[in-house]
């Protein structure tokens, strides 16, 4: 089923991949900025890179009441305050929230907010009217950019209903991702945790682009 | 270098899968537990289950100040008290914690203690002159009792001085399994946040014993 995706904050890597992804597999592409003109300069940047990628721009209002799916890609000190702008138009939607909580300087140091989660934090501004599904923090954004680049990494997939996280696994297959039901909005933590460790594995320069891959054993 | 390793809560699955890998890689194995007899207890299923593993029992006081390495593997309802009560023998010695807060019965759900891990919760408590390493933590336990099993899970090794990780790597090694340095104590949030969700993936009985395995591009 095509799908209406709202990429709110989708001028930075990990937006721009998803569009181009998200696009090809057939879904009506918005990307949504915090002024129409910066969300066409980021419309006008994805084209240079990817020509066949279709997508609207708008303000970021505008792109949350559009979409039938929202994904926030903005930074994390940004996270609440640009839900809280678009609240009224996400009731019963998926918002899919791709947030790091990452704190700088110490990226590679786990600094988890308040509550434990920054996903657990969208979910409980937004009420139990709207979606929020946490995935896609592991994802090393430049290897979306190339669509016919194979990811690796798998996507823990948290929310705390279970139809808005299969209909997000979906998505990630789309977009060439393996997805996995990661139980409650809750468990969102590790992912965003996990992120910092993928920081400083990468920083020990033995592999690049780390990630990580759920393995076990198939269950016949 | 061969080490004397005390395991204290040697009487679970993960405490005795790691004897008995440790004691075939020619480490001295001391099982602790509350009483000495309840040690000579494990000593005694360990033998029966692994006739070719030696290993001494001692109570947790005896066993901690024996060991040149101390690995905590009671359960999470213990794991500070039973460090409070072995503190003084610890210092300048690597406490290797496996610990998982679990909160049953939701142990689905991630629930970090205040402050955000278990481990780091540990170190606060035994002071910068003890070595706290966590991990382990996303290991089925099982998995570990063949020591011919290969372990396609990796180990996230947490802590605040590195040698002392690379040591806990290096005995991850020993026991089949492939270590990641992974930063500061506080990163054990990451795998202790982790098993829930390999809980809730196990739970979906596509795969049986869920770990994760570090994916990346290698640098040349």
């Amino acid at each position: 089923m095509a799908h209406t995706i709202a990429i709110l904050g989708g001028t930075g890597a990990l937006g721009s991949g998803l569009a181009i992804r998200w696009a090809r597999a057939g879904h009506r592409i918005i990307i949504g900025s915090r002024t129409l003109e910066k969300a066409e300069e980021a419309v006008t940047a994805l084209k240079a890179q990817s020509p066949e990628t279709a997508a609207e721009a708008m303000d970021n209002a505008g792109a949350a009441a559009a979409g039938d799916i929202v994904v926030l890609t903005v930074p994390y000190a940004h996270q609440l305050a640009t839900l809280e702008g678009v609240k009224g138009s996400l009731t019963g939607k998926i918002v899919i929230d791709v947030t790091v909580p990452l704190q700088p300087p110490k990226v590679g140091t786990v600094q988890l907010p308040e509550g434990g989660s920054a996903a657990a934090a969208a979910q409980a501004l937004l009420g139990e009217e709207v979606f929020v599904v946490s995935a896609f923090q592991n994802i090393a954004a430049d290897l979306l950019q190339d669509p016919e680049r194979v990811i690796e990494c798998d996507v823990l997939v948290s929310g705390n209903k279970k139809d808005a996280r299969q209909k997000v696994i979906e998505l990630a297959a789309e977009a060439g991702m393996r997805g996995w039901h990661a139980g409650p909005i809750a468990n969102s933590a590790a992912a965003e945790a996990l992120t910092s460790i993928l920081i400083q594995i990468n920083r020990q320069g033995e592999i690049s682009h780390a990630g990580i891959k759920i393995v076990g054993q198939e269950v016949h």
